[in-house]
């Protein structure tokens, strides 16, 4: 094909990729969303993904943005496209302590931004499971969120600069490191959560932060939710907003955990209903100096938190860990949720966010409703708790579609008339533009549609992703 | 007038101002930018304003939106068009203490909300000297900045949903008040800052946070500013990043302080050339719990840092407030800033933001570059130090266009070198379009105009105002 000779004069042939090797990139690890691109293409330069870029518009060709490909949500689905990976784009171009900013390409996997940020006594905020192949491009264009949003926010509120390929081959420039700049519309925002599909990030400014000096981690049980937000914010009032994680793991996930990964022991002797992974970061010295029986400040006021609570009865159990290994361990079971979640079909998963006092009416909400539309339906629900995210999926009795369909509906229903979101941290992809175009607000989508439209007038970026029809 | 008529049913004959009563509307206090509007509309709903948008959108006649109208950048110019004044959807919905938020109406006083957050222990942290008369509408359209963007950050991280009615009169609801929300576009975040050209804010739901218990302020002077940012790092650093305001006030802001408002007292007996505000807030309860002295160990932490540094010959002067009265005094100095600089003339203003590490090279540079161009003229610093943002203003020595643009020229000039921005917090407006089409980014510029265009295709919204021609 002669566009391919034109693109291997871009990118040099070995990059290039076609049959077997195109073939793995569009194989999806969801098992929903595999695709066969047209090739696959590994730009090394800004440049050359500009080049592509402006091949791909003259030629009207589609073209979809990969990156680490660990999205949940089919947003690199490439049946017949280009697609632009950019794994070659992976240099840490500087790290610079005093301004506190990484910049960095679009491919650098994010762990590896992890370490580096480390190795200046710095961290870049922002944890999930799949950070050990998810790269900073894919971060960026789904607004990844994590763990440590509580504390941190999300990928948006982490981004000072972006450098973006537009979908006809110019190269915006906003790659500044400044906390405060009122020139014109909010750009960067727009192109951060867009997934792609209104051009490529090929780089950008990230903000770092001080590593905390110690961790206080503790997985603690608790007869209800209600208990856990009490925990929550007796937490965030004592330590002045120092909590860094508060995830959610109640009796059906720690359950399947059990099943699926009988190498992780059970964190308590018997099985509790609301179970809470904690964290708390000390980043003040006076919380990480030994006291004179060599424990630390934060870890002490964490116990005596819980002991306190645990007189009044609003907390059964609690297991602080004493070490790296420990604290490692309690993550483990945490960061386990996609395993064990996806390794069982048929599935009907979410991703919702709901205002922090809607979390427990949900619940109680589907408790009830489930079984009416299906009494042999099993839960999973893991979650973000300070957040008011929630991972809540359904196996259902059968693999049904309209059944599917129903419990998805249901899940919605409840969603919207608490305030909620469909999506709260993965995005809309493939999987969720029926529930975009049904659950969105209407002019909110037409606006979406006139910007895609006015930005990419060929639709040829990430085609059929994020906008309904 | 049959437009008029229509109107006044819309809202009311007792809404549509003409003559003296729209005058004062289109009164500047800066006087730079004075302006005759044709009519003054006050809704007293988001349908009257919708209404109105609608109408104006058939006839073709431009609106301007005003809230407070304490802008500085000429953005509220109406010469000949539709003000639409947000002052009478003035009214706070909601204050939801538990999900740490309030909703809120366009034309809600700023100091109105701080007020209502307080009344339940929790802040609305946007704090500037204009608080009394700015308006919610103005703030989020400006994303507004101030004095405490240090610890809370601006407008827009304070703002989780938005309402908006879009030029043709649609209305977009995004209020949501969920901290996670991947539904999309971030259409919130291109309306906050859009300064009213892309549509009309006439809600939203803002971020309260906890009242910090205590505060520590103090008025600090040191050597240099390599000095000033070496207490901020060591501040920031111990208090686990509770330093909420770092003012600069130097020598030539003193002086004007001085004679303009001989009421406040000097902070020092002597002066020095770089006087620093700084404030500390303790948001955890040992911070804030008296010690056995009767002293706070928030501001026995300061008085500590200061007095360690003072020993090293890094501080030189110190005064911390021992009372809210003298907390309320030494922000009074800093508070003053706007009426101190305006009530002279002719002025070339700034508002320019710079990494941290290049707020002392740009000045180091204006000292040498100024004196070229214009060995009489004086010059106004102040600043919101900790986030590189400095209203650096000169006045001439004579009332010269070509001289004032050579300033503004050198200013410019010396920002971009070191990469800065030339709109930290007071936006684009009129003042600073030459600026944006010189010095942004022409691609980011190009992709702005797309998106005028496509939202606002007729060009009806705020027109004249932060887009180069």
């Amino acid at each position: 094909m002669e566009i391919l000779e034109k693109l291997k004069q871009i990118v040099g042939p070995a990059h290039v990729l076609t049959g077997d090797m195109a073939a793995g990139y569009g194989r999806d690890w969801t098992g929903a969303y595999g695709s066969a691109p047209l090739a696959v293409l590994r730009p090394g330069t800004r440049d050359e993904a500009a080049a592509i870029l402006r091949l791909a518009h003259d030629a009207r060709l589609p073209v979809v943005p990969v990156a680490g490909n660990t999205g949940l949500a089919g947003g690199t689905f490439a049946e017949g496209a280009l697609m632009i990976s950019v794994e070659r784009m992976n240099r840490i171009r500087d790290i610079r302590p005093g301004a506190r900013v990484a910049v960095v390409e679009a491919g650098v996997i994010l762990s590896a931004l992890h370490d580096a940020a480390e190795a200046q006594g710095l961290i870049f905020p922002l944890f999930f499971g799949a950070r050990g192949s998810a790269m900073i491009g894919g971060v960026l264009s789904t607004n990844a969120g994590g763990s440590n949003v509580l504390r941190y926010g999300n990928t948006r509120a982490l981004c000072l600069g972006l450098e973006v390929v537009l979908p006809d081959g110019r190269v915006m420039d906003l790659m500044g490191a400044l906390h405060k700049d009122n020139t014109g519309y909010d750009l960067k925002d727009l192109f951060i959560g867009a997934e792609g599909t209104l051009g490529l990030i090929t780089a950008a400014v990230l903000k770092l932060m001080p590593k905390p000096r110690a961790h206080a981690t503790a997985m603690v049980a608790v007869p209800a939710l209600p208990d856990a937000l009490m925990l929550l914010n007796r937490l965030q009032d004592e330590t002045g907003g120092a909590v860094e994680a508060f995830e959610y793991m109640p009796a059906d996930y720690m359950a399947r955990l059990a099943a699926c990964r009988p190498d992780l022991r059970p964190p308590f002797a018997t099985p509790h209903a609301v179970n809470i992974l904690v964290e708390v970061g000390a980043t003040a010295p006076r919380d990480a100096t030994p006291l004179p029986d060599g424990s630390l400040p934060v870890v002490t006021h964490l116990e005596e938190t819980l002991a306190a609570m645990m007189a009044d009865g609003a907390v059964l159990d609690a297991v602080v860990a004493r070490s790296e290994a420990q604290r490692a361990e309690i993550w483990e079971r945490r960061e386990a949720a996609a395993e064990i979640t996806f390794s069982r079909g048929p599935i009907v998963d979410s991703d919702i966010a709901l205002p922090l006092d809607g979390v427990v009416p949900f619940l109680e909400r589907m408790q009830v409703l489930l079984p009416r539309i299906d009494p042999g339906a099993e839960t999973i629900t893991v979650g973000h708790l300070g957040d008011g995210n929630l991972h809540y999926a359904v196996w259902p009795s059968r693999d049904d579609a309209a059944l599917k369909d129903a419990i998805r509906e249901t899940v919605e229903d409840v969603v919207a008339e608490l305030g909620g979101s469909f999506s709260a941290e993965h995005g809309i992809g493939l999987s969720k533009k029926s529930t975009m175009a049904r659950r969105k607000d209407p002019v909110a989508l037409a606006v979406m549609a006139q910007i895609k439209a006015a930005l990419d007038p060929q639709g040829i970026m990430n085609p059929g992703k994020l906008l309904p029809e």
